[in-house]
């Protein structure tokens, strides 16, 4: 499973990559191949001020070796069958990961991620506990209720074909998962949002993972298609500035991944951090004071469904 | 101790805005006075797009209540006198928190801040425990020597007043306190910083944290006076919107301050968040390319003795 899910990882990120330089039309994805001296390597391809995208990267990584006792602890509460040993455990963990800043403020942010974890496996034996994590979330500026149920339908298909209830429930949990408790409003829309996935055959989880994955371009490109070049103003440039900001705050003090990565020895940050999007702002005390914004803020602090259940 | 430093800080406020005001020429702080359901109030004063300044705040708070369990469980290795119950005790908190950013990439950001705390004191009886915190700290984007080592005379002398080990202790406490581990560097050329201060009388260490609060407009001025009006680059500008990056990646992550902050329910998060950069850049895999931002770098990495112990 390591090796699979490696593999497609590295295959989806060639895909993505390519279509992403097409739809931009002029930036180019720089690839940096890294090492991980503790153990692991990974690709990280970032485009830079691009015509269409400020920002945007696509990352696959392996990492494995001891995780921490602090770490382990934070695992136990999902994953019983790891035990009460107070000691660091080996662990394998091995991710995509992508993140796209646009530059036109009508046309949103975008993030997903999927990855196989492995703990406690000795010399390539067998796993004590292993499962996926992953999900996907669109995070607009200014809100076009469109794109936001495109984006929700074609992911929903891609769960509907592995379980009916996968939908429901990850819709959910991504509301959950994406919340800015200080601000009281979500990062963005939503999307697919799960964690320590074990209830099927390895095979079984790693075909909806695959399903997924290979849903993104259709979630995305057709909404960018649509707004990368419609018209903005000053002001919307400026608000989106203000959500990117809260964006940031939502990766650096909240998101497990970021954290996760972070707290790893030996990680490397830029790769974690290329997450974070080209520019932001904080204002004190702004208010929006547009109706569109508004319509985006209500979203935010009270989730829609998108699409009938 | 609550009202003597509640009204300490209140001076201090009043006297650092008025100056700041006369230094920035045009802009004017706003003044919000806010209250906390849970018990307290405050008063932040923000000056946005001034002239010398993008954003400076100064706030001042006091706020009460009940400290949940996990926060309490923090503060017990510092102070074992609160004994090891599992619930949720009284406290009591009043400061005075300062940042201040100004547009000129040759000008440095400051911060400061100086807290009293009390833990365990029912119904106005008398405390368990109480200390004193704080510090203050300047982050150049270009390093000027001369600058570093002006703030850090002026506080050494309002330390020297109190205790001759004051500064040495509390200046190296200020560089490991503000450093970023996934970095690898320091917020900024340091200042001093204390925390969980108890082992002298009340009014001893009040006398201190008033030298050190005091000593702030002669730490920051002059040098503002020197750096404001001059001439500077676009990749100048470039540089100190990557810098104010990583402010913002400290204050989130690590600042314990802030983290406080976040977790307390009901918590003014604008005054909190005050302290963030009006805008902030993160680039992927950026190298400093000049000799004087390596500089700076140089003296993030390794902690420099600005004035002889």
């Amino acid at each position: 499973m390591r090796l699979r899910m490696e593999a497609f990882n590295k295959r989806l990120q060639a895909e993505i990559t390519a279509r992403i330089e097409q739809l931009d039309g002029q930036g180019k994805f720089r690839v940096d191949q890294w090492n991980r001296v503790e153990g692991g390597d990974g690709i990280s391809m970032v485009m830079q001020d691009g015509k269409v995208f400020e920002k945007a990267g696509v990352g696959v990584s392996v990492v494995y070796g001891m995780l921490p006792p602090a770490a382990v602890a934070q695992m136990r509460a999902q994953h019983p069958n790891i035990g009460q040993s107070k000691e660091a455990m080996p662990f394998f963990a091995t991710g995509i990961s992508c993140v796209m800043h646009p530059h036109n403020p009508n046309a949103p942010t975008v993030h997903f991620n999927y990855r196989y974890f492995e703990l406690g496996a000795e010399d390539g034996g067998e796993p004590i506990s292993w499962w996926f994590g992953g999900g996907c979330d669109l995070t607009p500026s200014i809100l076009y209720e469109e794109d936001a149920v495109h984006f929700h339908r074609v992911i929903k298909e891609a769960c509907d074909k592995h379980d009916p209830r996968y939908y429901k429930d990850f819709k959910k949990w991504c509301d959950d998962y994406f919340y800015i408790p200080h601000r009281g409003e979500r990062r963005g829309v939503g999307g697919i949002f799960f964690d320590d996935l074990d209830d099927r055959k390895p095979n079984e989880l790693f075909a909806f993972v695959q399903s997924c994955g290979k849903s993104f371009l259709n979630q995305y490109v057709p909404i960018m298609e649509m707004r990368k070049d419609m018209p903005f103003t000053e002001e919307d440039k400026l608000w989106q500035q203000l959500r990117r900001g809260r964006y940031v705050e939502f990766n650096l003090v909240y998101d497990r991944g970021t954290k996760f990565g972070l707290l790893t020895p030996g990680a490397r940050i830029e790769s974690i951090l290329m997450s974070l999007p080209l520019t932001a702002r904080w204002e004190y005390m702004h208010e929006p004071n547009a109706k569109a914004y508004n319509r985006l803020m209500d979203v935010l602090r009270t989730p829609r469904d998108w699409i009938p259940l």
